[in-house]
């Protein structure tokens, strides 16, 4: 990938196209998985729709296939409100109300860590709840607009909430309304926990594309500042340690094998995205809507695994 | 204690009555422990309330010290309201939505059986809270209703519910909260989470007295008819299964200790209450406030070894 | 049962034997299962063996089926052990080394209670084995001596050990070694591992028949004095204690259901034998080799179902 | 750091040593921690022994305090044991053996991943017992020889073993004892738990110093090829299969604050030795033994750090 910053864009573009269009029919042949369906909303998806795209820190993006076709966003929202807090608050403050250690227990436990009683990491859902407290704004509405600020400037464009499916995580999300209890019975959150959740369930609800998510990766790849419109969204030691908890903790169950496959920080969503960061390089999104039993798309795994090893992108 | 059956009520009431005012006199020099202030209102009781009672499963009632004063029934509430569920929809229906074996973890542990999903047992939160939803009624009224009429008819007496401990448990009760949410989730309860604690709350808020939860262990004792009353409230059968729930999990983590030490079938609440039942005998109460660690009444444990000991009344 | 006692033995005689004739028919055609098979030794069995004893304390002893058989004692020996070591011991020592709360965990595991940092119960590997430490004697061999004259003193008869189980035990036995290193490392036993375990293995490997642990269940029921020979074995107040972790800890993780459906103190071992007590009256055992996937005999719980049923030996 | 490898070394010297002997003076001042006790011979060392070298992958040395001091390896030996087992057999024999997660389980656990039946990783006790008994080798001798051999060509130096601090481990090991017979039980190691862990215990005697350490830490920085003696020890693809497990599960429960505040592959030891990798760039070692409650060298996780900030080394 070195190739990719080294080389004048015209040589360049042909070969990386090349490449995500051979490697995009390849992996169009991989079957296995089926699309999340513990919200009756994301079982709706067309299961075929399978996009590539990768933004270089200098703004060049590369895609294929159906990189374009809107999904909500889920838990690949959460390094960003993380970032977003972090850089708000800074991390002592952070640090108090969730902690930085990959945990063995399933992205949905309820088990908080028992020393310092608050969630492991902010990847699994408990640290992203109170992660999502700490979003500002003197009302809910503001907090919304904040978040919604946050991911548009991102992704350089706009964005909006999929209500049906916003509706339909409310409606269906008394697992994570139980962790917010628990939460709020430690007084690791303060706010009422039906507020914060519908915090929650909006920031996973957020619409995106595969390029807007390459996008927001070429933003932690590019220092936290958005290569498309040069806004500096994060500051440099805040992105460090979005990609440190995105490194260890971001492929649920599978973070250690990711690791050794593939060795980037990354973090997948049920909608059936992943997004890999290749600091100072590129950010990668791959869009699949069917997901293995540990949540990851499938597709996006192997898609992952062939640039990888491809450009030679693994950290070691 | 065979004694108190076999020989006319005159010559025996003295002896039994002396013993008790011995007891209390040796141990309201016991010290320890200290009332539950996990809610505000708990907290503001006297300590130095000392109550013991026992009554026959012939009506007959011994009593020293602070037999009369009211206090919250709390979770000596628990194998009643199993009982009632029993009577109502049977063995097989009760046993789907909560199991009957001991577990080690804590009273007020979230996790669940994770073969069957369902609480451990009615003896611990989860598991009362899941006989509490099913408590019969078309409207919530009715089930408050019906709840009071069964603890009015197992005391003898109309009972009320202390409204301040209500409301104290209602604002503070976010672990029964999240316990509530996460059985939602299993599908272990079907109703809104707020109805069934909003009745279990008010279950746990019940207004007795010493004397009252003695008659209502003889109750027990005496095969499920009210020994003051006559009225018949529970089947035999299931008085049975509330006694083995009591006497594997009637006191949290000192079940085995109990069992080792007084080994009848027993119940404590956080209000520093403790019931315990002689089957075809008595049923005993003993009310202090001040409770150990384990949640148990450090005299109310005192007093029943007392007891067991001297009318060799172990189940073995 | 009472009628057992009350009666003369001439006229009882006819009546029990038909019921037993009876149920070992109907039971007969219960299938399900399989023998024990972790021990090679163990899978060799004829699985079609089946044999009813009853004891009761002034010595009848009823029988059906194959009650003469011989077959390793296994987990079975565990009550008897502990009620030794509290015989020579006393309570606060063995208490010091075992607990008597019961566990979620399987009888096999290696977790030991954390605060205490002992095995939870005698019942469980890790307590049997901790038990098993505490036989007197100055070497192994007087050790070993003890071990037999204590069971012998129980059955009433000479028994011995089978010697192929003993080495097919100590040959695969790796899970008992890992906890028996596990407990020296916490100095909850102090003596060589392979020494304790050469004796704990040899326990679980004397031969009975289903009349001797009838007779050794009897002996429980008559205070701890073997109804056949009349030597006391155990004094009264330890009768109680080993009792007592029976009905909470025998039957493995089916204790619950147990304590439910048949409510009497048992205790089972993969053999395919099962011991019932009933206090003050009689002493149970059943054998067949088939066990479920807990542990138990399918055949003896049926059994004991049913005989509790019959007689009314429920607790409660 | 860059500037180590692009300036003339004489220029350089002078600055890097600087900034250590500046540095050693600064951490020198910092107290806590106490030496390992565990093992007798562990506590006997002087725990104002202060080492740091840094080695570059074309073989420059610098060092500063007692940097040539021996002390026992420990845990640091490892990954290399590990890389040693990937380049003997392979990555799919290996991974039958031993997993590749993070686990929250404490270093000593002796749970195993319920899926697979086998360790979560090669850095926790249970899963380098496994990796030790792939050492090849016919006879002990043999295998006891090539662990030398691997040690003494990483070091660039023959290394022995310290046989007092082997003999203390293997006297007091009962714990490991405990995991390898785990592990025999459910055929995660094959052969006589006794000769595995003589060897294991021998790898973590094996004496070194905080040169040799920083050697073989440039080794694993310079793709497998001891930068001193231009051997190849490690193919580059099973360097960075060691690097990755390093990264995600080296410093004990500390491992998610360790890559948030240092950011580079690490491995500790309770002698009181930390190792880290800059790759391409630099090994580190630090020795000073008093450790903190999580096993890790207090002074070593300091100089780590001021390293890790001064010379921008963190992975992100």
């Amino acid at each position: 990938m070195d190739a990719i910053r080294g080389t004048a864009k015209a040589e360049l573009t042909a070969p990386v196209e090349a490449f995500l269009a051979d490697l995009h029919a390849r992996v169009s042949k991989v079957t296995g998985g089926s699309p999340a369906d513990y919200i009756p909303e994301l079982g709706k998806v067309d299961p075929s729709l399978f996009g590539i795209a990768i933004a270089t820190v200098d703004g060049q993006i590369y895609e294929v296939g159906d990189t374009d076709v809107p999904f909500t966003i889920q838990s690949v929202s959460k390094p960003f409100m993380y970032g977003h807090a972090l850089q708000r608050h800074g991390r002592p403050t952070v640090l108090k109300h969730v902690g930085v250690e990959p945990t063995g227990e399933a992205f949905n436990s309820i088990v908080l860590d028992e020393v310092a009683n608050r969630p492991f990491n902010p990847m699994v859902n408990a640290g992203a709840i109170a992660v999502a407290e700490m979003m500002p704004g003197d009302t809910q509405e503001q907090r919304i607009g904040n978040m919604l600020d946050l991911f548009s400037s991102l992704a350089g464009r706009r964005l909006g909430i999929d209500e049906a499916v916003f509706r339909s995580e409310l409606e269906t999300g008394h697992r994570n309304r139980a962790i917010a209890y628990m939460m709020l019975n430690t007084a690791m959150i303060e706010r009422d926990p039906n507020e914060v959740l519908d915090l929650y369930f909006r920031q996973c609800s957020v619409n995106v594309s595969c390029c807007d998510l390459a996008i927001m990766a070429a933003t932690l790849a590019n220092d936290g500042t958005n290569p498309l419109t040069g806004k500096a969204v994060f500051d440099a030691q805040y992105v460090r340690d979005m990609l440190t908890v995105m490194n260890s903790c971001g492929m649920y169950d599978y973070a250690g094998e990711w690791a050794y496959e593939v060795g980037m920080p990354a973090k997948s969503g049920v909608s059936g995205c992943i997004i890999a960061v290749m600091p100072g390089q590129i950010g990668i999104c791959v869009y699949s809507p069917p997901i293995d039993t540990q949540g990851n798309s499938v597709r996006g795994i192997r898609v992952c695994q062939e640039i990888s090893s491809e450009f030679e992108l693994h950290a070691f």
